[in-house]
């Protein structure tokens, strides 16, 4: 057993369980090292047992101090026949990804499933030097295919032809692949916080929300910067004003023991007081082996953050119909503060 | 209410329910155009609801037909507190996407939940001439790209390397984006059917897998081809020849009111009396707003194939340590055959 598995197998005892199902593919990368769309763990207190189907068992018989056993696609259905062959008691499932359909297939095994949410999502939160390693490089790609992006201009290019030109970028300067597709929104575009890069062309004097990543060695990164294409109209000169001070005062809160909805609560503040736009979404989220995970800050979430969490800070301003302004940064969360892995610039730049 | 909602809502007695709650997002794209990470579609007979979270709100608010409702980004919990005002009765719920921990949260609400499977892929699952059209567009820009890829050479190049050629010329040839990650397998990583491109360099005398899809408005298409870099062992001459008899027989046998898994046994029987390798994935998948959606052409599955369904047809011979062979086909299931999306040959072609 693995270090990882070890501290699951630690949680059996809390859980009342013989056995620990993992069902989330991401979580059973983290435990065993193997990836694939389809894949279970049973985490006994002495044994590691991996399933899945004939696309990944070859792949599967290769991993270390891990029972490789071909299931069928669908894993759930199999489970269901065996089972109880595979576990001596109750077995905890991850009730925050295997859907209802699923559970009641492996219910017909006539095994006791005890809920668990949060489990190896919450050992995940908090990152081993090795995978800070990886994150540090992946957000350091991101960091030089941003300065490339403002030397290359954006005026007359579409939305489309940018994300496509910074995914490229992206890839070029080393990443496996881009984290999520690079977003780019210009103009009343840019008032709509998850825009689809379309056909329109970038304009004068609006401002561009550029929000991309990088993904190498399983790991993400995630920066927004938003640019102007000339002189802003004085209300996104003040919404790109409010949204900074907003970022910043909340990254400067950011420490282990912080509060997540309080540092939630920082940023909100401040772009509410100025009274230009409504909040549309929370300060940020945990980063690592997937583009969202733990911790989540946002006003309802009941976590603490700690030392080794990899978070973004990214409060928004929108104005319906005339753009938005949104800036991301991707920090290591330290005892006393942060570390920003992020260096480019969070002043408005020019880009024309 | 539009022709899809309409026949969601017809579902609805027979589920013996007053609204149908589709929680899959794709789902909820496919209802109402409107494309998210977080939506949920509560349908009852007259009315349309569609909840998402801020980020979203604004573009919500465009759809026509619906009434959109700002939740939380925990659209769940936002139900359990609100599903008794929106509902009047019975609800059922796409059981085979709802985690346990979501139900569990919505039915805080109080309000009977019923579970329902397949719904709305099921109505998917038959694609309208609009689909029909851009599969088809996703499909012929993926043969260019394989077109292109074939004058570009292998040799020497690493598996990542082409795989991010591959991309961008799909790219290029006016893809959205790719349908998923290239798959690029040369040597013995062709004998896992879906490899991971990494540094390898692709050498002289061994099979290729290339498995690659165009995304384009919305809809995907997927094709597989394996190509020779030199004159092959005789195991892989083999393994080629068997993997065409088994893909052109099966693929000769598709046509509306073929059962899905005597496809799947067609294939399945000519590589295991080959004697050379163990089948290792089912024949095929629909493909659509997804990569992977209905019908199932596998062993297990119980579906009959209707005009208008779009499937692939892809056995692959798989020979652990020396290499592999797949050949993939996207079709269009039609009253007497199929219309085939994808005319690269299916013949040996040797690229160095």
């Amino acid at each position: 057993m693995n270090e990882r598995v070890e501290r699951l197998a630690h949680e059996l005892d809390g859980l009342a369980a013989a056995a620990f199902l993992v069902t989330d593919p991401v979580n059973a990368l983290y435990l065993t090292g193997f990836e694939s769309s389809n894949a279970a763990v049973l985490v006994g207190r002495e044994t590691v047992r991996l399933l899945t189907d004939g696309r990944y068992i070859t792949a599967a018989r290769a991993i270390e101090g891990v029972e490789a056993i071909q299931a069928d696609r669908d894993v759930a259905a199999f489970l269901g026949e065996r089972l109880g062959e595979l576990a001596e008691g109750r077995v905890a499932f991850e009730a925050d990804h295997l859907t209802v359909a699923a559970r009641d297939a492996i219910a017909v095994s006539g095994v006791e499933l005890v809920p668990a949410v949060r489990v190896v999502k919450s050992l995940r939160a908090v990152k081993e030097d090795s995978e800070l390693t990886a994150v540090r490089r992946a957000a350091r790609i991101l960091n030089e295919a941003f300065e490339r992006l403002v030397r290359h201009g954006f005026e007359g290019r579409t939305e489309a032809e940018l994300a496509w030109w910074m995914t490229a970028a992206i890839h070029e300067e080393g990443a496996d692949a881009v984290a999520f597709d690079t977003i780019v929104a210009g103009g009343p575009n840019a008032a709509l916080p998850h825009h689809h890069p379309g056909s329109r062309a970038i304009g004068p004097g609006e401002t561009v929300i550029v929000d991309a990543g990088a993904k190498v060695g399983g790991y993400h990164s995630d920066c927004t910067r938003t640019f102007a294409t000339g002189r802003l109209p004085d209300e996104l000169q003040r919404a790109y004003a409010t949204c900074q001070a907003a970022q910043e005062t909340a990254l400067a809160a950011v420490r282990a023991g912080a509060s997540a909805p309080d540092l939630d609560a920082i940023a909100r503040r401040e772009i509410e007081e100025s009274g230009i736009a409504e909040v549309l979404h929370g300060l940020g989220h945990g980063v690592g082996l997937q583009i969202h995970e733990l911790p989540v800050l946002s006003k309802t979430s009941d976590e603490t953050l700690a030392v080794g969490n990899v978070v973004t800070v990214e409060p928004g301003v929108y104005l319906p119909g005339l753009g938005g302004v949104r800036i991301e940064d991707l920090v290591i969360v330290k005892e006393g503060g942060t570390e920003v892995l992020t260096p480019f610039t969070k002043d408005l730049v020019e880009v024309v």
